[in-house]
């Protein structure tokens, strides 16, 4: 099980801003699983849990890459979030800084993001 | 409300690194309230999450600090998460990484975070 979380480096968040959106990302998609009531999720959040959250920080260059991270973990049927900056310090409001994908299983997760670089 | 994440810069971590213990912290943070039926913490992660998960990201320069951090959050009642790391890239297994503080009262947050800089 792993979660991959895609951060956009075309922004140029600096390193504070870019591990909150990370941690935003991170955190709203396993209440999205808590929230779901879809029992496959909840076995992956509790697996994922008990192996020690394998978390991995990618990098995509422009918001069409990064939407296209999430509509792929979508339709592949995967618990995802999807950041959007309230725009108060450092980027306009409305700005997609970060998509979490999983926990799930890691094949699963790298069918999507196994093409991108680390953060 | 906010949650307060707080990072080790003494371990001069990566910025993909630092983006997933920060993640860590606010993900076992806000999972420790879900396990914990503690219904004031429970009300604080409601009110945080209808007000955008704030999330502040700081920085210390040793483990003492870190524990220092952890140990005045815990004793004053506050939801906190300590990360050590599992060691497998770039750090020593166990390494204390990061706190997160929180989601809880601002005020409250901010007795014990509330001096320490912007990551």
């Amino acid at each position: 099980m792993k979660q991959a979380i895609v951060l956009r480096r075309d922004l140029q968040m600096g390193k504070g801003k870019a591990a909150a959106q990370a941690a935003h990302a991170a955190c709203e998609a396993v209440l999205s699983i808590i929230r779901s009531n879809n029992s496959e999720w909840s076995r992956w959040l509790d697996s994922w849990l008990s192996q020690g959250q394998k978390k991995v920080v990618l990098r995509v260059e422009s918001e069409g890459e990064l939407n296209r991270v999430y509509e792929e973990a979508r339709a592949a049927g995967l618990p995802a979030s999807m950041i959007e900056d309230a725009g108060l310090t450092q980027l306009p409001p409305g700005t997609k800084t970060a998509v979490a994908v999983g926990p799930a299983p890691a094949e699963l997760v790298d069918k999507i993001t196994g093409k991108l670089k680390l953060y």
